[in-house]
């Protein structure tokens, strides 16, 4: 894959970036804020990394992990080139009524204020018209930003240290949960292979994606579990009130990817998990792996998403929410 | 990687093969025969896969997996080669008193009868000095024999498919973990890259290793997570005891990776499990993150392995075994 020769242009001929992410920056959007910091300075620019949101902890193992900062002001913005990463709105990096001189993009979301990048079967053209960026580099089908990282460092021909190939590594590996996921390339493995042969330790990145959980998600997970139902033929129903939130001491965004693991089931095709994030508010989540479209179903809550993950927040009673919900698939 | 070339040279001038994979075979065994078997009758050659043990019902979604057979008779033995894949003694084969034409090996195994294949640290020469077989392949290093397998072939000239294509993707996915384990390799990631090229698609794979549960195995997991101990400061004990298996129906290899799951939260170093196959008769298997060397604590019960997964069999109560291997930990 090569980036835009005007992308790559424009990197080249200025001095001065800010580097943003999405809000609630991912492992994505982590890995490649640094990764393109690193190198951009290794070129004799001047960078900052600034995110509206504070790094979540469990990138705080990463290598240059310091310079990402959510110190959200832009001095001497209008003499700066923001550079989005990660997505391709301003809307969703929190950025407001700020003039930079340039703004770049880097991006494998759908166009639009999306934050689903795991429908490989689009068929948009890699470039986008009429994009309000100055250059930009949106592929939909490629599994990561990282990845795209990759490349544009490439054409940049910015030296790949080990610290900048951990950051891309993590940044692959999280959105393809590690080669798993359906959006899983052969050049996001050939990528990787020579991240490894640089240096990367796949167990170590794969061992702070995944076995770093607190205790109290530990316990929150267990709770959940304990209560998990499944609905014949396929459909699992799992549910994190907010008594169990205040009794285990969990967050939120601990509760990241419960939802995939009743799909570990064989005869679940379906799983459906609901988060109470304050009193009778939910946050649901739909994953499909049969022909279920969980967009449509998280489309007739006023949510959204794609064939085979989704979501909406709703307002009501357990009872009530769920009821709904079992309702509605009923019907499919 | 090069195989050897009187391990070639074997495989190119004889016609009537038999392979025979480790009893109990698994992902990689069963990826590795299955693939070498296409091959072979791919270059004109007799072939038939024979094991001690059925395949297991997990694989039978495999493309050949019908020509895995168990019946496990040799007739013409004399003028067939054996190639024994995935471990490196008869002994491990379960072959006893047959006598063939020559007996090859392909294996990433320590030499000896181990099943144990995760240490890259083992410093040991690619080859084996005084093998009992004609010709044989053992690189430890290695994090598969379905890696060995893809070398084999090319050196071959044999023409990747892609079913043998899948097959060696499940086994080098199978013993890496999909390239989360520190077994994991840049070659590895290389040819699994190329094998995504030839049409492998990484999350059906995925899928079939990881989301293939029954729902008997998953009622027992729910059952063992309930009651997860985690002593301070760092070792988690989980239990499933006879009882469970027969409220559950589960069956006692579905129970193969319950003991990595608790070494998802952070504070855990230490894994045990301990599995109750017959009443008072336990296996108990050890997993360790940290530095705690858990071959010396299963050698000191009897048992074997490696610094970071080793295991030992024992009998008394459910009190009596925990409390014994609780004592030693101590004393660490």
């Amino acid at each position: 894959m090569n980036p835009p020769e005007n992308l790559i242009k424009e990197i080249q001929k200025n001095e001065r970036f800010y580097i943003v992410p999405h809000v609630f920056p991912d492992g994505d959007a982590v890995g490649s804020a640094l990764a393109l910091r690193e190198a951009l300075e290794s070129l004799g620019k001047e960078v900052s990394i600034k995110s509206r949101d504070p790094l979540p902890v469990q990138y705080s193992f990463m290598q240059g992990a310091e310079r990402f900062s959510n110190d959200f002001t832009f001095p001497e913005a209008e003499s700066h080139v923001l550079i989005i990463v990660d997505c391709n709105t301003l809307e969703r990096t929190g950025v407001k009524d700020v003039k930079f001189k340039k703004i770049l993009v880097i991006d494998h979301h759908l166009p639009g204020d999306s934050d689903y990048a795991l429908d490989t079967t689009v068929s948009e053209a890699d470039t986008v018209k009429d994009h309000f960026s100055d250059a930009h580099w949106i592929v939909s089908k490629s599994p990561a930003t990282g990845l795209l990282i990759y490349h544009v460092l490439n054409a940049l021909s910015a030296t790949i240290t080990k610290s900048i190939a951990e950051n891309i590594f993590m940044a692959i590996s999280y959105d393809t949960g590690t080669f798993r996921h359906s959006n899983t390339t052969a050049d996001s493995l050939f990528v990787c292979a020579k991240l490894v042969d640089i240096g990367v330790n796949p167990s170590y990145i794969a061992n702070k994606l995944y076995n770093n959980w607190s205790e109290a998600k530990f316990l929150l997970f267990k709770k959940m579990m304990s209560q998990l139902e499944i609905y014949k033929p396929d459909v699992s129903v799992a549910v994190v009130t907010d008594s169990m939130f205040k009794e285990t001491g969990a967050l939120g965004e601990e509760t990241e990817n419960f939802v995939n693991f009743p799909l570990m089931v064989d005869s679940v095709n379906l799983s459906v998990f609901f988060r109470e994030f304050s009193p009778q508010k939910w946050k649901v989540s739909l994953r499909s792996q049969g022909g279920i479209n969980v967009a449509a179903v998280a489309g007739h809550f006023g949510g959204g998403g794609h064939k085979n993950a989704a979501g909406y927040r709703v307002s009501g009673t357990l009872e009530e929410v769920k009821g709904m919900l079992l309702e509605k698939l009923k019907m499919l």
